[in-house]
């Protein structure tokens, strides 16, 4: 499945009749959109001058304050000039691996990871070395066995990188008790820490696990995002990184972009000072727990075959269908039946995934989440009994292991 | 003059006793701030949840229709599917040069150029030729040599970059006569034109000369913006592609960033929609010529011993200095005077520049440039005076030729 193939069927996907479980897209209606808007428009007409004019390479200082409030639930202390504000957190991804990624070098990443940090390391021509996750999210002992061989066969690990909290694609939560020893490995192995965190604060039951980043200032690069929290349309994300690493991010971002929006960040500035965001934090952990639930039931009642996690914050559940089915082969038959997701394969360099399939319950409502997973079922008992079929008759079984997928860019349809 | 360096100086030069004719800020207190804020709040309370979503990787397409009536006075004839929406246009010509120029490739760019293209050039380890430019821009015969050298001596050339109007640093046009000549010498020796025009919409006498795009769509990547047209806060740019390029354009820019701002570029969109975006413009250009006329006046009557150039556009003038003078060594001098500028080493890549510096006449008023032309007038003639008193002593002479300079980052300040 190409880049284009990918993006004809999300053209496809997002017609209305079709129920989309694929998008990452946060529910913005929630926001209350007038007050937001008016509060834009004056901000506009007291400090456009400097809304609109250009900024500084690292990103508004006061911006930058706040940031400190926003990641205080993660026991994050760090000091406003340890900040990059970036265009989403994704430039924060591109300009660390273009400052530590030489072609050839290794970046370790967990299997299943999300598709647009795998984009960008391949662009970099950085070799992703997979290491398993569980239901309490990456294994030690595995990335310890990785790392060593890795060592041993020479090759140079640049990057360690992992979403802990309601993991893209996988939907898991890193467990307390693994964190320290997850950092011990990655110092121990001198490998730099790149924790993704776009979900954090959306967790279902309070607070978050302290970060990596807590722990450790000097081997943790922290990303940030107001995407998934305000606004992804604003692009903007930030970076808390060493001092030293952090001197380079501003001088590569100048570079690519000279300055992030000045605009945007006046506008996510604004927001966090005159509006009661926590309690919009809460509103949207609320909303997002009833889509979780009605996504689990329906999984439990109507595909009772298939494994799958069960997330306790964020946006997402990593279905494992039963063997033999291939999700990446089903989906234009899903979308005949009017419902998409992103099949498990574009969560891997290697080819792997086409048991598994990312189904997204941020964006449609309950009643249709519930919909979509009926349509799904149709779909996958339709499979299961053509499977049937043909295991019946020897040596005609379709499907089976295909062609090495290697990463497709699927566009930002699918962050 | 380090990076560092160049920014404490900025730091200095933005104290409002300070007259900066160093910056490239548009003047954006002629906007209608309280206008433009009220449509954007409309357009957040009505348009929301479209504008912070998401949004595609190539852009708007409503901007990218948008962007061809903007285009329209470069006669430049184009299909919306030929336009890639970027970050500001910094982010398209980093996203050509990560496309095509591989390190110890040579992109071939004007003497002086842009600094932020140095930049860009320079972290993808690009060797620069550099060709000099007169009072029509960029001298074919110049352009043709260096290319038939680069090419005996076995270099390959990605890129021709160039900024045929209203010069940044040079203030000069590349004549009608020239342009044809300059797409047959580049398309003769195969090389890609970046043709960069963030001020073409800003000459003080009608509609600019016809873009190189306007008679080349196989051979010119065409760079927009509305950063000195609207604003630079918004970070909102385009390039104009061939089709192949295109498509390796957005590929680039969703890893880099996903996605450009939806919520920028709405705004644009809305800006261009309700207000009379050409009545502006309008307003831009008579404003940015009294300032033009306003240092021409000060420099030919305070430092006549000077040569400078006579933009017919756009934000700068380029002086010459008289011999023996250091625009770099005596620029600390001009602060302590209250008056800053940019050294003309920021705009080679090689260390030349010492005798020139750029003067932007776009921010400050009319008085405020007399009076700043005034102060640096002061400042050279001291170091005349300082001249004559060393000449007159053999042996002790200050200054001569520096290290050679490197490219550095000087931030967006000088943009």
């Amino acid at each position: 499945m190409t880049a284009s193939e990918i993006r004809a069927l999300f053209a496809v996907a997002s017609r209305p009749e079709v129920v989309s479980l694929a998008g990452g897209m946060p529910y913005l209606s929630a926001l209350p959109l007038d007050v937001v808007g008016a509060t834009i428009g004056n901000m506009i007409n007291e400090r456009g001058a400097v809304a609109l004019q250009y900024g500084s390479g690292q990103g508004d200082p006061q911006l930058r304050e706040q940031i400190l409030d926003v990641m205080a639930p993660h026991q994050i202390e760090a000091h406003p000039d340890e900040i990059v504000v970036t265009t989403g957190s994704q430039q924060a991804l591109d300009l660390v691996t273009r400052i530590f990624v030489d072609p050839g070098d290794v970046v370790v990443a967990e299997a299943p990871s999300y598709v647009g940090a795998l984009g960008v390391f391949s662009s970099y021509q950085a070799e992703i070395a997979h290491v398993p996750l569980d239901d309490d999210g990456l294994i030690p002992e595995a990335l310890d066995e990785t790392l060593t061989a890795l060592r041993r066969a020479g090759r140079r690990v640049k990057l360690l990188y992992t979403v802990p909290n309601y993991h893209n694609p996988a939907g898991v939560t890193l467990s307390a008790a693994r964190r320290p020893r997850i950092l011990e490995i990655a110092e121990r192995h001198d490998v730099l820490i790149v924790e993704d965190d776009p979900y954090g604060l959306l967790g279902f039951d309070g607070d978050p696990l302290p970060a990596l980043r807590a722990s450790s200032s000097e081997h943790v690069i922290y990303l940030g995002s107001f995407s998934k929290t305000f606004s992804p349309g604003v692009r903007v994300g930030w970076a808390v990184a060493p001092h030293a690493v952090r001197e380079k991010l501003v001088l590569a971002s100048e570079a690519a972009i000279l300055c992030p929006s000045a605009f945007s960040q006046l506008t996510v500035s604004t927001y966090l000072e005159t509006h009661d965001w926590k309690h919009q934090v809460g509103l949207f952990r609320e909303m997002y727990r009833e889509r979780r639930d009605a996504m689990i039931e329906g999984l439990e009642e109507c595909i009772p075959q298939a494994r799958r996690t069960h997330p306790q914050g964020g946006f997402y559940v990593w279905v494992t269908l039963p063997e033999g089915l291939d999700s990446k082969a089903m989906l234009p038959r899903a979308v005949t039946e009017r419902v998409a997701y992103v099949p498990g394969t574009a969560f891997y360099a290697d080819g792997q995934g086409r048991r598994h399939m990312r189904l997204s319950y941020c964006y449609p409502t309950p009643s249709r989440i519930r919909e979509g997973i009926r349509r799904l079922a149709t779909v996958v008992n339709a499979e299961l009994e053509l499977q049937e079929t043909f295991d019946s008759r020897p040596g005609a079984r379709p499907g089976g292991p295909g062609p090495r997928a290697g990463v497709q860019s699927p566009g930002p349809e699918i962050t």
